[in-house]
């Protein structure tokens, strides 16, 4: 049995998707912090939950709990962390990490000298083929990396009458699709291949410069199923989808592609990364499969099979091959390798989750891709 | 907060895939049973769980227990079945619900008398894309049904090498590939279609009458990571692959190939309906989408994407469209229908979930595939 | 510069395919000969060919022709075959090659007497991926086999009002979809497999006793496009649809679908190859990609790329991997191993094409599946 | 029957393809001309055709040809069109037009004031489902188009023991990925969408600054079947492999990658367009299947079925559903559009095919490419 107990901070969208991953590892939900103590409460209920906190306070001040997940607004997440590490709590953030880079260094420099661990939600490198690809790519089995091309597209915000709060450049930044979508795709193929992204060119595009606000509040992808309302019109200044070249150290290249506003893509993540030996080309929407190409021989079709994975991340994988394991299931191994890492107890070990180091890496990195939008030129990404 | 207290018998394959479920949930879990007490308290332990407990009467005199779930081998279901109903606890039973018909129409007439929910583990039902084309076909989307056609593959038995106690005809029947994987077929389709089978004509195949039993025990689908052992010659009776033509009432007819021992088929259900206005194909490979075949106009694809399904079967598509829902899943949506109706509390209301009658039904079923193949032509399958 | 005059009776749908195809070629079309004298002038004129002639006699006593493909109504094969061997012409006859085993058997020993060569367009065979999966068998690398099951599934005749001669059991014979379609099928996984099907279970089906004939004439695949017309109620008794269940000599099995009413499926043939070794699947509506289905290693996706073909194959793809080679490319190789066995000259040799003795086989095995259908029983095929 | 002569010059890789392509139609093969009168005289006694010409004097004195078709190396096109064109015959000259913009515009401009037709051979328009798409985009079923993403990869050049004239920069250019497969990419999307590209930036890769050139000549695509030979270093200065991004008039934002060094992708051109209404997707491997993203209903898979496509376009796919036409196919359509149009005789009449100013187009494209990559920086395209 885990020891641990967790505090659930936020109650949108991605809360209960934490709430329902923690709980499949037998890991005790301590209690949940909502936007005002009724909903803390009325949420705590909703969920069979012990205790709906009426604050921050309230919670960091709870001894049973030894670690926080934050599931909140991004505008919120800096002074969370830093109050939940102040308090000795382990966190574990959604991303984000913070609003700007000055922010992020400054939670990263936190979490270095602190003594608990502090982990970024980057789920997608927790599908168990992606994990694959990364243990490939040390073996050697790709050889020398050449490209890394992909894209990150979804539809919930095609229209001008779909609205949430994250097209709004206050709550959720300057950036919206690059920052919510493409950092995740971002953050995966650095973790796969080890590669930093030094240089970038970027076209970001806001094809709906005004949007109809609905009258009331709207959560993330559930827009679609409501009926209609009043709205008002709300000038956006955030991208609705963008273009990106990638320069990597070592001179592999990259091409990237993301959209909020392209039809029929529901939530597609896809990479397509060439090396000198074999190539991979993987897509979340039939994510139990890897496509290997070969240049003399057949190309290959891997599935998420403990059997025909490498040794180190087979334990990620927890159905035999066939039964497919989905989005769910990334948070469950995101979060088991989270609080494995918090057992074993020494936070000077290689983390094997993303860090506040990485979080920092993927601000630094959307700052010097706005940065290359304004200027219309390629731009070095900061070290 | 669910008020359920579950027990969970069987720690093999499907007891921890029905546990974490249950979790996701926020059911909880109260005890566990295994083959031996020492067994139930290591897994119990392992798993977090409070009680391991030394027997089946343990297990159903505690009270905080209002449910039982059995996942042992089939031999055991009739007797546990029998002795939970008798305590008064619900009962999830995995199938096969027991070792013949006549074991079955009694625990199907014992439910029906009993004040208990009494389930069959049929979780391919529960598959957010099944349940819709189980709504479409209600709504009259596909006309008539013409033919039912489909496959369930599996490649874990495919080298003589390969072992399970499910291959000996004493420990899982007469029937194997059939029973164990072709039974999901059959019940899926006949849920989706509203239509039984009257009769069949089945074709069974023992591609290896021998088969090299390692010295020791083998769990379901992990053979294949262990390394070479001892092993030891046993005769197979039962069937690694078999061909079936179906009748349906009302006319449509069906074809179904099962097999176990079909290389690169890691667990793959399929089906195609053909109907008098559209058709279906399903793949479980790739569970969150749906072809719709149309003739004058493009055919379509449908993705589990809840703002685009059926109300009815909405809420058991939890994640929005593009977050592949998978195999997991299905039991947690199984259980979520199985306690609800428990909760609503009328035990006459038309079931949510595959209940006895199903379980027996398929039995029924089975044994006429079994005399079909014995007697080499077409029989009557009895209602 | 090969040498042959070819003539072509037959204008319909598949008569102008051989045309093209023996054009790729560089083979010479001498004439056509359509249902008329007036016909035959018009398609020469339209399709560029030198004579339309006023009969069969006139064609055959053509000395310029060395070769006669015969596209025309099933009804006409045998005596147009006949003809053309005593005039001692090379008979390329479209499937089926004639109405009854009666008819066959004579063709067939009528073609082994006689110094021409006589083959049947079984022209699914001339796919490359197919040929290599034959290699791939003759080198035993899918190992013993174990059973052969797939579908052939098409949409145009769904509805009602969906008319073509075929559907009259006068004009096409008693078996339609099975014959049409259903045979290439049979004829594909027999000559890939090197086995002959010796027993057979079949369940035919019509879903419109009674379809809406249009007046006035309809070709194959193009009433979708019509209009709509005056119609008058005309009586069916031949096959839409049909289930099989096949034993091949050796013990492997097989499951047959056939379809000429599921919506969506325009033109489908599929299988998939059970072997102890491996597994083959194949689609022709992605006819370039060949799926090796492998236990313990990943699968694999074969593309049609000469340089990773079986050598004794690599001659029938003519373009490079990925520049995809289709349904018209299948006359072509067909064609070419026809005309290079003529040039070769020994009419004694193996043939690289499938012979009227094959053609014949096909018309027993149609003779039993309709004994089996009738009689509702499992049935042998006569050798 | 076509009254059309056409002489071929060119007996690479394309030259027969062109000529396949044109028997399929009819079209009379008066002669060839290879690189010297004995290559040319061995072609036609090869292919079957008249003659084998001696010089492209010899071949244009010709009165028999009425058209020419180029099929030669990158550096002759430029002199061998403004002859063909001087001699008052019709040109189907390969792609890139010319060595450079200054070549191009004068063709163009020579084309424009000839009174014979010029076409350029960017086949991979004239895929059907191509062709379907900008009668959709011109039918405004998309809406406006907001991205236009893709790719064309290979992977015949991947080792650096790959070899062929075009990686040269003297023989095909100083761009050879882009110039070679990625201009087919770009023509095409232009084409379908009836959108000029106004602003680019390029990153282009060379992952092989030096390669292992065999002595003695080899063909493209061919290199991967032949054994090992004697080789020697030569220093390469053209692309392997591109990245793009693209500004598109009117607002709708591009992303390419472009690769001869991609493992396992053969020969694959792919693209998703999104529009405000609705996306289409491609995929050449897969030639016959178009995907059309929806947002609030079903996405759709529209078949290459004549019966289900644009009135304007169906005459180009001329084999019913399901029956894959591929890559030969494409140069059919091409020249049925180009004999077509030279057979109406208006030669001011809106092209139905790639003409000499979209080839000019296109080599004025691939030179404001290489001055970004130069540049590191966006550059304009010159109108």
């Amino acid at each position: 049995m885990r020891k641990h107990g967790v505090a659930i901070a936020g109650a949108g969208f991605i809360g209960p998707v934490h709430l329902e991953a923690l709980r499949r590892l037998g890991i005790r939900i301590v209690g949940l912090l909502g936007s005002t103590p009724e909903k803390s409460r009325a949420a705590a209920l909703a969920q069979g939950v012990e205790k709906g906190y009426a604050s921050l306070d309230e919670l960091l001040a709870d001894p049973d709990v030894t670690a926080v997940h934050l599931a909140l607004p991004n505008v919120l997440h800096y002074e969370y962390c830093c109050r939940a590490i102040a308090a000795g709590k382990h966190v574990m953030c959604e991303k984000p990490l913070a609003m700007n880079s000055r922010e992020t260094a400054e939670l990263a420099a936190l979490a270095a000298r602190s003594n608990v661990a502090c982990g970024v939600a980057y789920n997608v490198r927790f599908y168990p083929l992606n994990l694959q690809v990364r243990a490939m790519i040390r073996a050697g089995e790709l050889g020398e990396i050449y490209s890394v091309c992909g894209s990150y597209r979804q539809d919930w915000l095609l229209f001008d009458t779909d609205y949430n709060w994250r097209v709004l450049e206050e709550a959720g930044g300057k950036l919206r699709a690059l920052a919510d979508i493409g950092t995740h795709w971002l953050d995966l193929v650095q973790s796969m291949t080890g590669l930093e992204i030094e240089r970038v060119v970027c076209d970001l595009q806001t094809v709906h410069p005004v949007r109809q606000r609905p009258k009331g509040e709207i959560e993330t992808f559930s827009g679609k199923n409501k009926p209609a309302v009043d709205r008002e019109p709300v000038d956006i200044t955030t991208d609705d989808a963008a273009g990106v070249l990638l320069k990597f150290a070592g001179g592999a290249r990259g091409v990237l592609d993301v959209s909020q506003v392209t039809a029929g893509r529901k939530n597609e993540v896809s990479y397509e990364i060439a090396g000198s030996k074999a190539s991979v080309s993987w897509n979340s929407e039939k994510p139990d499969q890897l496509w290997i190409g070969r240049r003399d021989q057949p190309s290959e079709l891997l599935s998420r099979d403990p059997s025909l994975m490498a040794g180190e991340v087979r334990r990620y994988a927890n159905y035999p091959g066939g039964h497919v394991e989905g989005f769910p299931d990334t948070f469950k191994q995101l979060f088991r390798a989270f609080y494995d890492y918090i057992e074993a107890g020494d936070f000077r070990a290689p983390a094997t989750f993303p860090t506040f180091a990485d979080g920092h890496r993927e601000v630094v990195l959307c700052e010097a891709l706005l940065k290359s939008h304004t200027a219309q030129s390629w731009v070095e990404v900061p070290r």
